[in-house]
């Protein structure tokens, strides 16, 4: 497939760019009061992921309402560990919760690892509209979450300021864990081919919860699951975020993947001293920058964007933008990128 | 004042000493039945910060049930700005809430530079009492936080995962930032002052949210004040555990402190490269080891000793105790550090 604007893809692959492309991660949703207009005709957040036409339509109003170079897929990362056997219910102002979570062995086997096609259908439908109705304007994301940050939520149950439970199951037992994040790592493969199928054409995995976890358990029961993601993926470039995994950025660099996220407290030019040269980064402006004056936007952004210059860079923020900011701050971050880069 | 255990004040002085002592954020309470039986008695969590009595009772009770090096005095970050004049709640498994929060300027107009020995008395009467009752046994730790940490609080009303609002604050009003992160600092001095009259012997500054912030605002906005603040203490010597500060360990091992403190998350051999030799470094178990079985905790207490070989050290762990940590699995921590190192 042609694309209008495929920089981002040629930047993810460490191509020469005529500017650097931007995205901001979940701008799908959360900041247009035209995607709180869709949400409010629905019973909840679940029922628009899963629902195909209006999930395609809220994936596509930030490339019309704020010109960024790339679409993400609207879903949520929790998608899977539903798929695999544990439904999830978003609480209002709470985030998730999972009625049931797995305490041992024999919850295990009540999990499958499910075809994509069967359990997942909702968002490759989503992907397949939004790839018509995009016809070639800019390349659609696809994603999944890491299996440590899957794995915390099925064993802690929804999101905790210590992930204590999930650790402790790390440490007490690790023949679980293990055999847990090896079906989750199966699950998000399959997952991530049959997304890549329907259309989309770069992959980025969020590990949310990467920073929680002392150096020597993320690499015993976070890294090697990822590493198989990307020695899976040869499709398409795959981006991975590992949010606050400051302490394994040289690991990381050295996974199979094209890009490597960094959270808005990861310095550009440490991290790729750590990094090397040949691979993409992407970020890293703080989200909280967009709530000041337009002056300072612009100002931040380009000195963002000055400290990524030794190498290929996607531009975003450090995470997600924050519900509250206003869509024209965020405009003044896209503007000042596509005309400073 | 002579102890029958000084340990600790020579460790942070980085004087030799015979072994490596040992102690534990959050000790003083969460953990042990005694101090829930306490607790139990009471109306809540404020009633126990409040009666010196019963402050000094479980300040001493890990002393005589843990055998720490140390005793923290059982308090609260939080009595600072209730002591400027916005109160605090601290509402059962959420966590504390402030009703009034500070938005504006004139916000500022109604707060206070309290004296400690009006506003806070009842955490100076508690030092006197533990003073008197462990009759040397050990040094007693003062505390407090630090101002960025107050401040996020006194902006934010309570906790939050993004601490948006107080960022927010940083970057659309700075002069008004400044100026109420001066008054906690003022604030803080002179409580810290007023602890060390009262006994205790060494203090210990805690930025619980330093990793929220990027690296240029923790240089403007925390690093100053925290830095102020250990220039003004020079009768005992100081420790600094700025969690999740990663970005500026370098920055901390310049300040006017004895005693630096690492979490979980960071690497002590590369921690003593950026910060020298001349501090003593206190940390850093992963507080969720201590969910493991005996052989676990030693085998990984053990190796967490020799990561800090390279100069002076205080062990703990890299975050306070969880409340539903075993307090026979907290006996082998310490006593694996008595007999190890």
């Amino acid at each position: 497939m042609s694309y209008q604007n495929d920089l981002i893809i040629r930047a993810a692959k460490g191509e020469q760019v005529e500017r650097t492309p931007v995205w901001l991660m979940r701008q799908a949703g959360r900041i247009l009061k035209e995607y709180r207009e869709v949400r409010a005709r629905l019973s909840g957040f679940k029922e628009l992921v899963e629902t195909p036409e209006l999930a395609a339509e809220v994936t596509i109003q930030p490339v019309d309402l704020l010109n960024v170079d790339a679409a993400i897929i609207f879903s949520d990362i929790l998608v899977v560990p539903e798929a695999m056997g544990l439904t999830y219910e978003m609480v209002e102002k709470k985030g998730p919760h999972f009625p049931k979570t797995i305490e041992t062995e024999s919850d295990l086997t009540n999990l499958i690892i499910p075809d994509a096609y069967e359990g997942l259908a909702y968002t490759l439908d989503a992907i397949k509209i939004t790839k018509k109705e995009l016809a070639g304007r800019v390349p659609i994301i696809g994603f999944a979450g890491a299996p440590w940050t899957i794995f915390s939520y099925m064993i802690e149950g929804g999101g905790s300021k210590t992930f204590s439970k999930a650790k402790k199951m790390l440490y007490t037992n690790p023949m679980l864990s293990h055999k847990l994040l090896e079906m989750i790592s199966d699950t998000t493969i399959k997952y991530l081919k049959a997304q890549i199928e329907c259309g989309v054409e770069i992959v980025q995995v969020f590990d949310s919860w990467a920073g929680i976890l002392s150096e020597e358990q993320y690499k015993e029961f976070a890294l090697p699951y990822i590493a198989k993601i990307c020695d899976s993926i040869e499709e398409v470039p795959v981006t991975v975020f590992a949010k606050g995994a400051y302490f394994v950025r040289r690991e990381i660099g050295q996974l199979n993947c094209r890009t490597i996220g960094l959270d808005w407290n990861m310095d550009p030019i440490h991290s790729r001293e750590l990094i090397g040269s040949n691979k993409t980064l992407q970020g890293n402006l703080d989200p909280c920058v967009l709530y000041s004056d337009f002056r300072t936007i612009e100002k931040k952004t380009k000195e963002m964007l000055d400290k990524f210059k030794g190498g290929p860079h996607i531009a975003n923020l450090g995470h997600g933008v924050y519900p509250d900011i206003k869509p024209d701050a965020v405009r003044c971050f896209i503007d000042t990128v596509k005309t400073y880069s």
